[in-house]
């Protein structure tokens, strides 16, 4: 299989937020377009949980990445014009360092001693990975989800390190849904007892909690108007049931089943668990003025510096609300940047920025070409 | 413990929608006012998937029930002017017969040999105890969530058994998102090694799948709108919290807990997938004119003949959105009866009618004086 990844040792150790710290970690990512000489037309993508660095085929490895139709020449991120760089996220199993690789002081995986991660942490790596590529300024980051949340601590930890900013179907701080709904994923995985506390192997392996994760995750994901068009009341044929009296019978059901099955033994179910929490403690109320009390994340929003922000939501999005979008809009705006907020009316939820990409590309492309 | 319930034996041999049969079967009913000499007054509560049929407290039990607010002397649901009757689901495990119960082909519990059970089972249990109690004629039937689709098929099955309907946050069939979310719900307890194919006992029990299927209930059941409100990113106190690296760190987490806690035990898992299932093959539209396709859900409701009606339903509601309580309205309408539609703006999600009673008490007692 070709692999166009490439690795960046982060400086080592690499000091964490909470305390921990990593020897000899690395961050894998992949790149597209050319560096230009003045060295200013950088987008660096920071990610959902779950994707790799593989954001979109290149030389190096030709297989359709996960936002494929977004990114290459002429293309809505126009590869052409544009330095391009996505890198797994720390603690992720993608080829950056996570709780699956060896901890290089027991010669053992880390697994539950990896330390504490937060999303500040995402951000720091992917900052010094910025620097070490020679780029003082990025011309724009890009933040999905929960990368859109990195993307708010990257801002708010290296200001004056980015020009322009994209901002989509993400928040400033989990709300209790999301939280309960993460709560949930991770009690599923804890509680089969393959999990083990950490301490699965390829035949034990939690793959009861991983199914119950990912279908949650689908479920919230995407909406149900959606699914009303798209499964309505579909059985599965006579041949595609399960024999057994509680079994798949609807074709939503399968649905489910079929993104469960990619997904289960593909993600490392400890590095899932951290990627989780840190998207459940990651509050920008935190970089507000101590007096700010309750408009903690507007006060924060105000102290990034950016030329232009593009915010991007969708209406049918259950896991982070259009409200959040707003907010974050609104927080830059008051920032003094010059911001377009973009709501969506897609129906695929949460993930719509993943499918609808005629919508969200025509935003992306328009917002890059007026920089 | 004192007990208000009173006992009613089905017709022996029980038939049953999809083929089984049960011998011996009883329904746990309460009763609360009295019945009228004419036999004019009564009306029948058709519940959700886990209520018992202590709806309200009376003499016999004087503890509240889970109506309590609802349902009493001067109440909306006046006992001083009507006969109220609630029974204990078909298939439940609070007195009626279900999977929990003695097989008396076997002497051992039902468990998974319970015949396939539906709604319209549930339904024909209910019509059978009205029958048996004298009344030729249900002055209201009301059914709320799960039971609101019980109503429905006691309406089509029995037409000319009821003069009014109140329809409570409810559906004329499962939506692909309410059946996705059951659906893990159900894969969560089956997935618990203790669940053991339906043979469980007191000291292997199915707790870590119950809990899953619990919370995720309680998420559908509630707002996120509301959770921001009263939980917003709250954290537990240091005392409050686990030992665990993973454990519970925000309110709504505990919050979570404390409702699988008080559920995981008190209701029998088998029950739950039992009618879980059922809530799931739930459709008006096989009551349709085999030619009206499509529509299938609006000719069978315009079936439905009835004096007046009342469909209430929640904005906030995402696991029966408010737009199958305006397609019930409208179908009802179409079928002759004098229907009031109820939109309410309560926080609360589908659980509304339990806890926000000012509105739903309202509504519900300015119908009942009309009639």
């Amino acid at each position: 299989m070709s692999d166009a990844r490439r690795w960046f040792a982060l400086p080592s150790p690499f000091h964490m937020k909470r305390g921990g710290e990593l020897v000899g970690a690395r961050l894998a990512y992949e790149t597209w377009g050319e560096l230009s000489a003045a060295r200013d037309n950088a987008i660096f993508i920071l990610t959902g949980l779950s994707p790799s660095a593989h954001a979109a085929s290149n030389a190096d490895d030709p297989s359709p990445g996960w936002w494929e139709e977004m990114i290459g020449p002429g293309k809505h991120i126009d590869t052409n014009r544009w330095f391009v760089i996505c890198a797994n996220t720390l603690g992720s199993c993608k080829g950056s360092t996570g709780p699956a690789d060896i901890n290089p002081a027991t010669g053992e995986p880390y697994r539950l001693d990896f330390p504490e991660l937060t999303l500040e942490d995402v951000a720091n790596a992917s900052h010094e990975l910025v620097r070490a590529l020679g780029i003082e300024r990025l011309a724009c980051l890009v933040g999905n989800s929960m990368g859109g949340m990195s993307a708010l601590a990257y801002l708010l930890l290296h200001p004056g390190s980015v020009r322009t900013h994209i901002s989509i179907s993400t928040a400033p701080q989990a709300q209790p849904f999301a939280i309960a709904i993460r709560s949930l994923q991770r009690e599923a995985i804890r509680l089969d007892h393959n999990w083990n506390n950490g301490h699965y192997d390829e035949e034990h392996y939690p793959e009861a909690g991983m199914s119950i994760a990912r279908k949650l995750g689908v479920i919230t994901y995407r909406s149900a108007m959606e699914w009303v068009g798209r499964f309505a009341r579909i059985r599965l044929d006579a041949e595609q049931r399960e024999d057994d009296p509680f079994g798949a019978e609807f074709q939503v059901e399968s649905y489910l089943a079929g993104h469960a099955r990619r997904f289960v033994r593909s993600f490392d179910p400890n590095s899932y668990l951290y990627l989780s929490r840190a998207s459940d403690w990651f509050d920008v109320a935190e970089y507000a003025p101590k007096e700010a009390g309750h408009g903690g994340v507007d006060h924060a929003l105000q102290r990034i510096r950016l030329e232009r922000a593009l915010v991007i939501g969708v209406e049918t999005d259950i896991l982070f609300p259009l409200s959040q979008q707003q907010q974050i809009a609104d927080g830059l705006r008051a920032g003094g940047a010059e911001v377009d907020f973009v709501a969506l009316d897609s129906p695929q939820g949460h993930d719509a920025f993943l499918v609808d990409i005629p919508r969200f590309g025509a935003a992306i492309a328009r917002f890059l070409a007026a920089g």
